[in-house]
C-alpha cells in the first residue's frame, strides 16, 4: 500500500515532521479511515527512499498522540477512535450538569492525596537516576522465568478456566511457609498465609479487621505514606513515633491502649535503620501491655550485606501479637505484584473473609511460576547474584561519594537494602535544592519529600537528607552521577 | 538411593499401603530427615520390582498428607516441616490466652458469611457436573497464549522490575475502550477505564466512593451475594427489587433517593433474564430522578445465541449515571483474574485514588498478554469457537431434557450465557432434594441455595429452580447426567 506523501528534501521542516504531518492529514480528512492498516515502516521507507528510523520516528509521534495503534504481530493501524472523537465525548460530558447532588460528603476527603502516586512523572530526561522503586532490570531471570512459565502452561487448560483459592494457591503458601521457617525463623502453618496483590492489600485487610473511627495506629515517623493514607481512610487516629539509628524509639511508644503499630524492622523506611534485637523484644512486651497488634512490614529484607539477618519480630512472637507482611517487589520485581501476610491463628478466619471481600485471589500462572522459582532453588541463586551486584554498586557509590565529598561524608543505611541516606552538611545546600538543580544535570536524587514518605519533618535534619538508590543504576552511571553532583556544588 | 523397605507379596495389606506405611515410618522416626531427597518413583520401582503406578500411589498419599513435597524439575523430598510439627504449633497457639481484649466489636459482623465461598467443597466424586463457575477447559487457547507470552517476555527485564500504572496498563485500557466501542456501543475514553483484579474489586471501589452507613443500595432479588455482602459491609441499607422474565422490575424501584442500583442487564444473575431496551431506558430515567448511580455489571455478555446483543445501559447514558463493570472470567477464564470498570468522567479521579488505596495494579505480563490477545483478533476467533461449542452443548442439554421430561419442560435463559434455569414441576420434587439425591448418582446440579445467590426467596417458585451450567461439561456427560436425573425420578 502506498501513501500519497510528498517529501521536500529542501524543506524547512525535517523529513520526520513532514511525514508525520502528512499522514496526520490523511487520517483527519478520512482518506485513511479509522481502523485501517498502514504500510509498514519498511515499506514506507522503500517508497519514499527515506531511512526507516525517520519513518519510525513519525510513527512514534502519531502513536503517542493516539492517531495510530500498534497491534502485536499484525502491524500498525489507524486508531479506531481518534483523539478528536474522544474530545467530543469530553466536551459532551462537560456540558452535562452533574445530577449527583447527594454524593457522600467525605468523598473528597476519602480520595485525596494519592495524586503523586498516580501521576509519577516519567522524567525521561534523567540519565543518571538513583531511583528508589526499581529492581535491577538486567538481573531479572528471564530465561528461567520463561522456562518455568512454559512448563506450567502444560496445565493451563484446567487451571485458567476455574477459580483458585481466594487466599492463594496452596503450593505457593506452602513454599512461603517453608521459606519463612528457614530464612526468618518463623514456625508457621501455611494456613496462616494469605497471598496478596502486594503489601498494600495486606494493609487493607488489617484495617478492615482492626481499624475503626478513632482506632489508634502507631506509625514510624518519618514513615511510609501508603500506610498512613490508608489508615486515615479507615478513620484511624495516627500516632507518629520518632526513629533513630536503631529504628523506632520504643520508649516513645504510647503507654495507653493502641490498636496497631506499623513497623519496618529489617530496614526502616525511609531512614534505613535496622531495629535492634533488644527493641524487637521490647516491642513484643509493649504490644502485650497495651493490647496492640504489631504490623511487621518486611518489605526489603533479602539484601543484607553486613552481619546476619536478624530474626523477624514474629519469630519472638509468643503472644500472637504480630501480623507479618512482605512481598516480592523488591527482590524479584514490582511487575510481579505478589505479596503475602502471615496472620496469628485467632485472626486467620477473619482475614480470609476480608480477603474474599476484596477479590477472589491472584492469577493462577503467576502464583505457580513463583512457586517453582522458590522451590527449585532458583530464587536463592538469583538473590546471591543480586546481592553481589548490589554490594558492588553500593561500594562504587560509597567510594565515589567519599572521593568527591571527603571520607567523613555522612552516609547511613549502607549495610543493607538498595538505597542509602546521605546527610548533606548544612553549610552547603539543602536536599530539595540539590534535587532540583541536579535534574538540570540529568541526575535523579531523592528527598524525604518523596511521595512515599510520611511525616518527613520528624527526621532530624530532614531537609538535609538525600536518598540515593542503587538497585537499577550501572556503576558508570553511579560515578558520573556523583561527579556531576560534585561539579555542580564546588565548595562542598 | 535405596530405602530399607520390605515388601510382603502375600501380606494382607496392598503393596501400595505397605510402601506408604514404611516410608512414613522412616520419616517419622527421623531416618529420612526433613527436607531430604527421596528416590524417584522409577528408582523405587526398580528397587522393589513393583509397578511404578503402585509407587506413585503411595507417594500421592504421602503428598496429600503433607509428609512429602514435590519440587518441579527437582524430584520428591521429605517435607521441611512435617504435619506433626505444625500440629504442635497449633497446640501451642491454642494454649495461649488471647490478649486482644479490645478488638473492634463488629469484627465478627464484618467477616461473617464468606465461609462457603472460602470452603467450596471440591466434590470430586461428581462425574457429571453442570457446574456454574467454569469456562470450558479444552477451549482455553493455550498455544496462542503460550506464543503471546513468549513474545512479550522479550521485554520482561524492563517491565517486571518497575511499577506499572496502578489503574492498569495503558495498552490494555486502550484495547478495552476500542472493543467497548464496537461491541457494546459505548464511546468512552481509555482514561475512564480502570483495570481490576475482578468485578469484586470494582465493587469495593464503588463502595469506597459511594457507600456509607445508611446508603441505599438497590439489588436485584434474587441476585449476586458477593455484592450484597460487600455493600452490607460498607454499611448500606439494601433494597431488594424483584426480577421477572424481562429483568429487574423497574416499576418496583424505590421512588426516593437511592445511591446505587446493582443491575445485571445482559443476563440477570441468577435467573438469566435479559433486561429489555425499554427497561434500560427506564432505568436511566429513574436514576436521574432519584439521583442514583447505576452499577451495570456485564459479567456474561459474550455469549448470546439468539438475536443481537442489546446495547449496554451505558450506551444510553447521557446523564453520566452508569458505572460499568465487567471481567474476562466468563469468557477467557477465572484463572486470569482481570476485570475492568468504566467510570463517568466526574468520578474518574476519585476512582483512581480508590484503586491506589487498594493496590498498586495488576501484574504486567498478564495485562499485556491479554492486550495482544484482544488486539490481534485472537479473542474474537476464540469467542466464535466457544459460542459454537456452547450452542451445541446447550442444544444437547435442552434436547435431552425435552426428551426425558417432555417437550413442555420449563426452561429459561436458553438464549444466552452458560447456564439455564429449569423449573421443576411441584408435583415431582424440589430443587434441593433433587440436588442431594443426584450427588449420590455422581451428578452435580445447582439451586438458588448456591453460595453466590442472595435473596433466593424472592424468586417465585424459588424452591423449584434448578440451575444447569453447560460451559464445562462434554455432551456425552450432559446426556448421561440428564438420563441419571430422569432415572432417579421416574414418575416425572
Amino acid at each position: 500500500m502506498e501513501l500519497p506523501l510528498i517529501i521536500d528534501l529542501d524543506g524547512k521542516q525535517s523529513l520526520q515532521v513532514q511525514i508525520h504531518n502528512q499522514i496526520l492529514d490523511l487520517i483527519l480528512s478520512g482518506s485513511l479511515e479509522n481502523g485501517c492498516r498502514l504500510p509498514s515502516s519498511r515499506d514506507l521507507s522503500d517508497q519514499l527512499d527515506v531511512s526507516r528510523n525517520t519513518i519510525k520516528g513519525a510513527f512514534d509521534k502519531l502513536l503517542e498522540e493516539g492517531y495510530i495503534e500498534s497491534r502485536a504481530g499484525s502491524g500498525t493501524y489507524v486508531s479506531t477512535i481518534l483523539p478528536e472523537q474522544t474530545i467530543s465525548v469530553e466536551e459532551k460530558n462537560d456540558q452535562q450538569k452533574s445530577i449527583k447532588n447527594e454524593r457522600p460528603i467525605d468523598l473528597e476527603e476519602k480520595t485525596k492525596g494519592n495524586e503523586e502516586r498516580l501521576y509519577k512523572r516519567d522524567v525521561s530526561d534523567i540519565l543518571y537516576d538513583f531511583q528508589l522503586e526499581r529492581t535491577d532490570p538486567n538481573s531479572f531471570p528471564v530465561k528461567t522465568w520463561r522456562r518455568l512459565i512454559n512448563d506450567r502452561l502444560g496445565s493451563a487448560k484446567a487451571n485458567m478456566t476455574k477459580y483458585g483459592e481466594p487466599i492463594g494457591h496452596p503450593e505457593l503458601r506452602r513454599a512461603i511457609a517453608t521459606r519463612l521457617g528457614s530464612t526468618r525463623g518463623m514456625v508457621i502453618d501455611p494456613d496462616q498465609i494469605i497471598i496478596l496483590t502486594g503489601i498494600q492489600q495486606g494493609l487493607n485487610i488489617v484495617s478492615h479487621l482492626l481499624v475503626r473511627k478513632g482506632s489508634k495506629v502507631v506509625l514510624e515517623a518519618p514513615g511510609y505514606r501508603g500506610a498512613s493514607y490508608l489508615f486515615e481512610n479507615y478513620g484511624a487516629d495516627l500516632v507518629p513515633v520518632p526513629v533513630d539509628e536503631h529504628g523506632v524509639m520504643i520508649d516513645k511508644l504510647p503507654s495507653t491502649h493502641t490498636d496497631i503499630a506499623f513497623i519496618t524492622p529489617s530496614r526502616q523506611f525511609p531512614l534505613c535503620a535496622t531495629l535492634s534485637v533488644e527493641r524487637r523484644k521490647g516491642l513484643i512486651n509493649w504490644a502485650e501491655k497495651v493490647g496492640a497488634y504489631i504490623l511487621e512490614v518486611d518489605y526489603d529484607s533479602d539484601f543484607r550485606y553486613e552481619g546476619s539477618p536478624l530474626p523477624a519480630i514474629k519469630s519472638f512472637d509468643d503472644q500472637n501479637s504480630v501480623i507479618y507482611l512482605s512481598s516480592f517487589s523488591k527482590s524479584i520485581g514490582p511487575g510481579l505484584r505478589i505479596g503475602y501476610m502471615v496472620v496469628p491463628p485467632e485472626l486467620v478466619e477473619h482475614a480470609k473473609s476480608s480477603k474474599v471481600l476484596l477479590d477472589y485471589g491472584l492469577p493462577w500462572l503467576d502464583q505457580v511460576v513463583l512457586t517453582d522459582f522458590l522451590t527449585t532453588g532458583s530464587f536463592d541463586n538469583y538473590l546471591k547474584r543480586l546481592r553481589r551486584l548490589y554490594i558492588s554498586r553500593r561500594d562504587c557509590l560509597v567510594d565515589t561519594l567519599k572521593e568527591k565529598f571527603g571520607t567523613d561524608v555522612d552516609l547511613k543505611g549502607t549495610d543493607c537494602g538498595t538505597h542509602l541516606i546521605w546527610r548533606l552538611p548544612e553549610s552547603t545546600t539543602d536536599a530539595i535544592t540539590l534535587q532540583k538543580k541536579m535534574v538540570e544535570q540529568q541526575v535523579g536524587v531523592y528527598t524525604l519529600d518523596h511521595h512515599t514518605v510520611s511525616n518527613p519533618e520528624m527526621a532530624s535534619d530532614n531537609e538535609q537528607i538525600v536518598m540515593l538508590g542503587y538497585a537499577a543504576i550501572e556503576k558508570d552511571n553511579i560515578r558520573e552521577g556523583v561527579c556531576r553532583i560534585a561539579a555542580r556544588f564546588e565548595g562542598f
